[in-house]
Order: structure tokens, then C-alpha cells, then sequence
């Protein structure tokens, strides 16, 4: 298993008129969550992307427990606990500066070449740098 | 049951990198296929919420089988299968120009006392608009 | 001169803390103005963009009258004061369902070759829809 | 005056369908410099609405020099060149981690009283912070 924490402001303009940040913003905490903890492990979405493959999301779950509101500094913990095959699968908790936890789901990621736009395997350097922490 | 159909156009800023409409803008979709439901029931969201009301999602499920893209004209089909208790579930599925099914999905939201912000029943007069349905 | 209007319903994820649409989203109202503009023109700004040729946006101003609120029907009315050359400049007013003036504002995009990255003239079939409104 | 810097990575989801960073998402990016700037004066955005104070935005002007990129690190540089009164103006420069400038505005709020939705002076505790760099 590997786990990241990040962290991430809630914006004036994530907030809605609940004064809660917006449901529809927990997947972009969630993609900040997965691409920092890619970063950690030297691996970046970007190249990965530029290099010729994509990784669409293709399952989301998320629960929200409390809100979240303007301003809060959040830490978002993404857990990777599964050896990706072609698809990828990242859990997420999202707490407050308290500690409560807010938020928790998943996504579900597939490996997809960005030619032919089929899914294939994860490129080897990505598997060499996830492996170590699955032993 | 109660289904509802209602369109949204995919704009630029909601495509990303990939070409696709970015995930997390499917939440947002769904809002606008439950907000446009309840309208042709009679029912506005705004008014229950000035009315003391709010509805905050504790669950969102979303299931990607293929992408949207930049302008396409998108079907957001809403279905309400249950009587609505102090939860509401509902579903949608989204379809392209084409008939195409892209994603479906669901989420439960919570009629929450703005004030209290504890859990109520829904208002009376949202039952029966409902309850026509589920005879 | 040509004018165009449409309409925009604010979503509740684009209304804010202080219940007012968020500043950031009225450049994506005017998006969907030009681009619905463009297209009682006969002119597809995706399929434009698929023939090679992108629409960066340099210049965007804004300002704020009064607030739009969540649900608000607005009307975007759309304003092509000038024969496009290398660069157009779209005028926008933005009206609430009382026919109150909330905002207006322009923004200036340049024609631009997707593959040189480099400034380039209006296609031909683009400028012979627009010019029979500047005679 | 008074300069801060601040820092933002561009989203994915805020990466449109030419890799660029969307337009619309530079008021975001103003929105997370002038709320850096002021917590570094010790004075809290969020503090200052509580207490009944809040900020619409009445202008909004941007140029959009050079792309940003999906995963770009932004430095946000925003500048208070004058002492605020009744409005409030900030200006802002963005550029990549090459130094390169992308993008320059501005953005003028109005100091307004959340109750009765008037202008209003800012609260002396935040002019007290600001005199100090305006002497």
C-alpha cells in the first residue's frame, strides 16, 4: 500500500450558496490527491500523458460526511492499495484543519492508449516505481 | 416512479486536456437534471431553500462508459424510483446526440434544516407533488 | 453588426458563499455566447477548431452591475460590432429574467493555427458568413 | 504598495480541449492571490464576511500573454497599488516556473455591508494593516 497526503484550499469560488464547497468539486481534490502522490513517486501525469497514454476515470464514489467551507485548508490522504493492472484504483479521505474527517470515496482509473483510445497496460517505469510498496 | 429528460451542451471550459468533458463536471450535470425535475413537478429548489430547506448530497456515484466531448448536446435523464423520505435518491443516465449511453450515475441528498442543519422530513407540500407518482 | 442572444439558467455549483453566480463563471457565460452566436451563423466553433484553426482568448473584460443569483434564467445577448480580422472581439450583455442589465463585458480571441501555434486569418467560409452583416 | 506572491498548479480539470489553462479559470487564480496577499497582512477574507463584510467584484480585466499548461506551476504576484477606500483594486501578474509571463489584470471589489447589500468604508482594523505600506 502506498498513502499521500496533500493539501488543498477550498476557493471563494468552490463555495456555493450553502457556504459549503460545492459537491461537484470533491473530483478535483481527488485529481490533486492522485497526481501528487504520482509526483512523490516521480511519476508525472503529465509526461505519462504526453508520453502517449491517458487515464480516464471510469468509476467515482464519494461520501461526504460534514461539509467542508470557504477557506478550509483540507488534507486530502489518497491511498493506493491495489498493484494497478490496466486499471488503476485510488482512495480518498478528506479531513479539516480539525482532523474531522469529511469526505471519503474512490475513482477508477484505465490505462488507455491515446492513439487508438483502447486500454493497455501500464507503462513498465510506472510499475517498477508502485512495486516496491507492494511486497 | 418519476423520469425526466433535459439537455446540456458541453462548453470549452468544461472540456479538458483529453478532449473529453472533465469528470468532475458530471456532478454538476446531474444537478441540473434534478433541479430541471423537481421544476416540472411544480417544485423549485430555490424556493425550498428560502424556504428553510437545504439538500446537501451524502453520496454520488458516477459511472464513465464513454466520453462526452466539447459542444455535444447531451441528454441528462433523471430518474426518482423511491418515495422520497429524509433522503432523496436520484438517478440519471446521460446519453449523446447519437443515443450513445456515456455515463449513469446516482446521488442521495438529505432534507436538512438551513437553521439546525439536522435532518427533517421533506416539506408536505413537496410529498404530494411526489407521491402521485409512486401509487 | 450582429446580435445574438441566448440563455443560461446559474447552476447552483456556480453560485457562491454570498449566493451570487461567482465572478469567474461569466466568462463561461459568454463562451456559450459566442458560441451560440457562431452557430445561428451556420458557423461550428468545434468544427472550426477540428479544421486546424483555435480561438485563444487575449482579452477579457468584465463588469458587474448587479448580482445574478442560483437559478436565475438569464440572456446573454451577444454583440459582433466589427469585421473579424486576425483578431475578434466579441461584446456581451448579460440581463436577468426582470430584464435588468447585471453585467456586460467583451472579450478579444485570436484566429490561430493549431499546429504553428502562430496568428493567422479568419477562414474564408467564416468570413463569408459574417460579412453580410457589415455592409 | 504592497506585493505578495502566491502559488497555484493548474488542474486538469482546468485544462480545456487545447491543453491550455481555460480562460475563465484566471478570476480563480486572482481570487487565491488577493485571499494569499491578505492573510499574509494577518487580515482573513473569510474573518471579514463573518463579521458582515463582504467584496463583490465590480471589474474584471485580464490579458492572456502566453498559455498556461496543465500541471504548470503559476507564481500568482498580486500588487495593492493604492490605499483602498469604498473599492478595493488588485492587480496581478502570472507567470511559469521558466519566469515567463503568461497573464496580467485586475480585479476591483467594493467594500459592501452583507445585511443591507451597501457599500460601506472598509473596517479600520483592515486599514490599519494596509496605512502601513502606503506612507
Amino acid at each position: 500500500m502506498y498513502i499521500n497526503e496533500t493539501h488543498v484550499r477550498v476557493r471563494y469560488g468552490e463555495s456555493d450558496r450553502m457556504g459549503y464547497a460545492y459537491y461537484g468539486n470533491y473530483p478535483l481534490y481527488y485529481e490533486v490527491g492522485r497526481t501528487e502522490m504520482l509526483r512523490t513517486l516521480g511519476l508525472s501525469y503529465k509526461e505519462m500523458e504526453d508520453s502517449g497514454i491517458i487515464l480516464p476515470v471510469i468509476n467515482l464514489q464519494s461520501n461526504y460526511l460534514a461539509p467542508a467551507f470557504y477557506d478550509d485548508l483540507l488534507t486530502v490522504k489518497t491511498y493506493l492499495r491495489e498493484l494497478p493492472a490496466v486499471r488503476i484504483r485510488f482512495e480518498y479521505e478528506i479531513y479539516n484543519s480539525k482532523g474531522e474527517k469529511l469526505n471519503y470515496g474512490e475513482t477508477t482509473l484505465v490505462f488507455t492508449n491515446a492513439v487508438s483510445r483502447k486500454p493497455c497496460r501500464p507503462p513498465e517505469y510506472f510499475m517498477q516505481r508502485v512495486r516496491a510498496f507492494f511486497k
